[in-house]
């Protein structure tokens, strides 16, 4: 996939003629590159054109810097639904401001971009060492979040009102053109004020990113929840154990929890289409030769499924759009009129998972992305998110990274990986 | 609470003719009693009249024993919802057989009592040491389990059948009548089989029994959903966290997970009756001053609110009977009506918890548990439970065992403590 | 054991004059007892001669108090070792002073009595709910600890120049008997200050108390090392597994991690004695025939053996008084000289184990324990302690609480019970 | 680090004539490359030159296979020290054989090497799907391990002797030399058996392994202990919480649970000397500004000064070679000559930490580990291992996964974090 219109460069607010109090720490150069493609047929389509292949800049901090840390002011926000590692990232940007830059004025805006509105914006806390120093061992978000879009102009006056020179907003997809739009008023009126994004999406779907935090522990987590799925499952004659999880349009989290417990028969995602009855028979075949079967479906799976019993059902019986219940009334009612004795148990633990700490894992990634995140700001990028590629932090566009969404690709390798462990047929359809 | 009608003796198949071929264990004398009432104004009501207060045969392994070991066969049969522990018994149960008794002729019915039918008895397993070596760190049954009946006299020619003598039940409240039941039955065709009850009810409401086994890791479980519940909460603007724990009929686990987690602030259990419009009045006052708040609702709270709710609805658009989707919906609706800013999340761990392995706690009990199952019946004891009073381990009769549900008294020290913990009104009528 | 010279009566500062601000919660009767004595024939002894047996006070709110709740001052002090369930002792002392009885200043001395001395008074914290909130989380205490005694003059000096009117210790034998001393010279002094104890012994030593806080979760936490000394054993030819566990003079982590874990099969306590012969005879004749075996050794346990090896080389060579240490030692040496293919890992998880937050049952435990404290504590009671008896809150003289350690009856139930399981001889002389 | 001598070849036993009975997964291509080089300054050194960069083979299943599936006979070794994730390797190779090529007669030799001996060959466990169904729930290895050589002619012996076709050797550099040495006898005896290692290095200290299994479980479980540290430290005054941690050449687990754990202040790792009395002196102002500290010491940090202590001290008084212990007492004899009021803990969780079962993360590693062996064994490659390479699945001639050892570059990134993290001194010289 070797695609030619890829846009990496980075949007900066000016020259970098601080000097950087850090010492000790190894300096990264502005022309450190991390290579986009990754095998050497790709390289070549552009060696061979006398083209460098696309990479990223590489994060890290830098020898000179654009703002001057003495008297600097910095706000944080976070966004959207919880995610395990929201206060591991907000320790480490407020942590590596205060010991690395000496930058000690640090606001957390309260309620997700609420809190940078005009209604909100008296309320946001003044963030000290002090204050988040354990902070990482809490779920949640200590700023709280919410949804949903705020006036962009209201947003920047609160930016000049307050003097913020770098805002961080922590957030998935919807946050992050909120922040590409932030800049974009920051732009116009020329102001001295970074934007950098950290993206959050315990799906794992965003693109230009090899992984985001929060998903190994969501992936973690679901451990339980299988575990309970298959006790049940096999606590009955023909028990099924159905379990939800998180990934409304990719299916990672569902795919991972299939390969990390060995107990799934079946993983469903909204990648991979399947026909109702193609499934309940191959159900049909496995209780009959096992006894028992478990079952995972990421939220997005079979929304087309759901989709078309809602238009023939004109009367609007439809009683949800949860792939997880439209599962479990199918399954039952098919054994109820079948007469036979089975045992259907449903578990969704969505909210149990995403509001759980970051596991060591993610508190790694939270830490460095948190760090990243403070170096990038403080040269005065903008308009950017840290991300991740071959394993190392990377600086990319925002625009880039919300060009499109990550998905499992049903003829890549993970997939395969997960048909090989279930043994469900590769289609079911 | 003097009660003099109570029947404390244990039916006995006949003498105890051998000698116990355990060694250097402690025995238990046939009148070591525990006593029943435990203040001395109870006792008194007995003395003063002349009488003895009621009490509890001790159980544990006797200096002689009923059933010769030589060619002794044994059976288990586990019954009902999955609970935390049952391994641990059916392995207790076993190795008690084996190493203190030397009988190894056990076996396990499979699924419920559907193992005794005629149609399944062939199913039954020979548990060996090394079967149920390390069954207890897993959660459900090997055995499986079913719930509901079967025909009595059709597992009795099961028994005789398999020339099993002595049956032990793992069960709830109908698996323990259906214990009766058989036992009624053996009593008529007048044959060597004893049939010892272990009580199982996660929700710990067995009258006559301190607590059951389960019910500890249920209350230690149910911690990951609370404080979910809590970081939802805390994470949004007026944010709720809405819990629905076990207990049909006994509030015991929402009462205990109140007082084990701090973060709740509202508990709802069956035997306190509230009304919807109290509760949500206070509800509101309590988001307006605190800015979010914790509900634990055992599934049997509020009952009666659905029933008047379907009434009122003819039409049958009740959608549940589940007091937690009752709750979410009636909470949900007010404060969109109301326009109010608000995040609502509902969990449901019952699944996740009731399949969990028994904790350190309750494999202690369970443990004890079974060898004192296994004492009792080599004793010839028959119709009976194992029970647990004033932290020692008794015999008890199933009818007393199951002639009343245990409650949590509403003017009692429990829910004193509830109520002195989440600050809840004492009444909200 | 029907002792008659036992004292139960709580010292009191004087009348209770003001009502209980408490509302709806149930009030407890001082003259509600709660009998010492739980067998009939115990009971008997007394009932015969007239007298009535012997009965702890009933913990709990009063209808009146000793103390005007407005301007109250009281203090806490946490001492010895860390133990699960300070910060939550710590917790529910100051919420329940905050949200029962309206007092807010609450202090919180540094490090033990160390806080009290002169050098340190200034050092108090003041705890407010907002500082308390959430460290029912954190394992450790948030005041800090020391151990040792302080000069009591020094201590009451402190009291008296800052006001307070109750001082909660939570601490062992050494604490309580502290806590003594500075009730005795508030009496000399003739000061209106109360003294409350709270019993903190991890080993579940203290007498006249049926448990203690933190001990549920130090035989809970033992689990993964008795896991892990498990899993090694079981990975290499004649693997030995050696845990030691907490108890210095008291065998009950070691007996009922023995309980909660099935895997165990030699359990050595102080009070059970052995030889190291007759003990490696019979580990010798365990290897030849499973192939592995896993040891619990109590600090406390074969102290005596350690002394003997000490006389016996005077060369002063014995490298150490840690009966784990001595053990693996002692083991390693005799297969080394066998030649013997073998492998012996030792695993000591004190410090992991105590360091922990309190487990759900120790929440609940160190919740009830704090509130009692309180209501004590309001009503003017002194040199007392919180207890637990029969499942219920006591109120314990200091006095009676230090009079004797706890220790397990090698005759009685509980170690009965773990031979039953470990299967390990009853007499290894 | 563009090195031209590297060998990426991978020996095989002959031609692929067989269709392989996989259907519905995604083949790989021979051809498929892994870059070795990963940025494009180190890809050009080739390229410019006209060369080829080096690259792995990607591993996965095969069209044409070497083997015929009927009747083909395997065997599993596990050897040296426990590690997460053995007993899920084992599974999913037994898995793999017998559901993706019908390979069912696969042997596990028992304790390591020594189960090839012509000792203990007759010991070999046939492994079934039933027998290896949920081993990967449990920690160390279900075969047994040992350390050490054994004769290799007798172990090729063993293999010709039971006929066995491929043999996975799962083990660390000790393990993988043997291997090699096997697969160098079986090539003189000109035989049909594939060798396939699976690097098994807790440590992740093998070369060209971007990562080893275990190592995420490793650094997970390392949170237990730091947080034990951090709250012994917390909790008095100059509170010093010491842990060891596993690494014995290399430091990547103290450097990761360092970054893992924001508690820690100081990683002491072998690639990074120290003196002690500079460490001293920093710990000295630390306890002075902070009052406590919590350090982190891999296995092998600072043997150095072991060495010149044992030099120095020519009575031979050194008490140990064990880098926790001769901290604790070079920290302790200070600052009790300095009559300092201090607490020191130390933590050895390491066996603790390697017996536990594989994280999820792990456990996906572990088993697309095990699949690509069985793939890898299938086509008839020989002395190899597989490997991990830009977050793909490689083969790795055994050779040259031996050839050194892979260290943390105190130059480079991973240190730099660590050092940013912590706050430590970039020298302590």
């Amino acid at each position: 996939m070797a695609e030619t219109k890829l846009h990496f460069d980075i949007p900066r607010l000016g020259p970098c003629r601080f000097p950087s109090p850090l010492s000790g720490l190894k300096f990264v150069e502005d022309d450190e590159e991390i290579l986009y493609p990754s095998s050497l047929a790709e390289i070549r389509q552009y060696t061979e054109k006398g083209a460098s292949p696309p990479g990223f800049e590489t994060a890290g901090p830098r020898k000179n810097i654009h703002f001057d840390p003495a008297g600097l002011k910095c706000g944080i926000v976070t966004c959207g639904g919880l995610c395990p590692g929201l206060n591991d990232v907000i320790r480490a940007i407020v942590l590596s401001l205060y010991h690395h830059y000496q930058v000690s004025a640090v606001y957390g805006f309260r309620y997700g971009y609420q809190g940078l509105s005009a209604q909100y914006r008296d309320t946001a806390l003044q963030l000290t060492p002090a204050i988040v120093d354990d902070i990482n061992h809490k779920g949640g978000t200590i700023l709280g979040s919410s949804r949903g879009p705020q006036d962009v102009a209201e947003m920047v006056d609160t930016l000049q009102m307050m003097q913020i020179n770098i805002l961080f907003t922590v957030g998935g997809d919807g946050t992050l053109r909120g922040a590409q739009a932030i800049a974009g008023e920051i732009r116009r009126r020329d102001l001295n004020i970074a934007v950098i994004g950290i993206p959050k999406t315990i799906d794992n779907d965003i693109s230009f990113l090899q992984q985001s935090f929060g998903f190994e522990t969501a992936v973690t987590e679901s451990r339980a929840a299988v575990y309970s799925a298959n006790m049940e499952a096999l606590g009955a004659r023909n028990g099924i154990g159905l379990v939800k999880l998180m990934g409304r349009a990719s299916g990672f989290i569902a795919a991972y929890a299939t390969l990390a417990n060995s107990e799934v028969n079946y993983c469903l995602i909204p990648e991979v289409p399947f026909s109702l009855a193609a499934f309940l028979d191959n159900l049909d075949s496995r209780l009959q030769r096992r006894g028992h079967a478990v079952i995972i479906a990421a939220e997005g799976a079979g929304q087309d499924l759901i989709d078309k019993k809602r238009e023939l059902d004109a009367s609007g019986n439809i009683r949800n759009e949860d792939i997880g219940l439209f599962l479990k009334e199918a399954i039952a009612s098919r054994y109820q009129k079948a007469g036979m004795d089975f045992s259907l148990k449903y578990i969704d633990p969505s909210y149990t998972i995403r509001s759980m700490p970051a596991n060591p894992h993610d508190s790694v990634f939270c830490l460095l992305l948190g760090h990243n995140a403070v170096h990038a700001g403080m040269t005065g990028r903008t308009d950017m998110v840290v991300g991740f590629w071959n394993n190392r932090f990377t600086h990319v566009p925002i625009s880039l990274a919300v060009s499109r969404r990550k998905k499992v690709d049903p003829l890549g390798k993970l997939w395969s990986n997960v048909l090989a462990t279930t043994g469900q047929p590769v289609r079911m359809i």
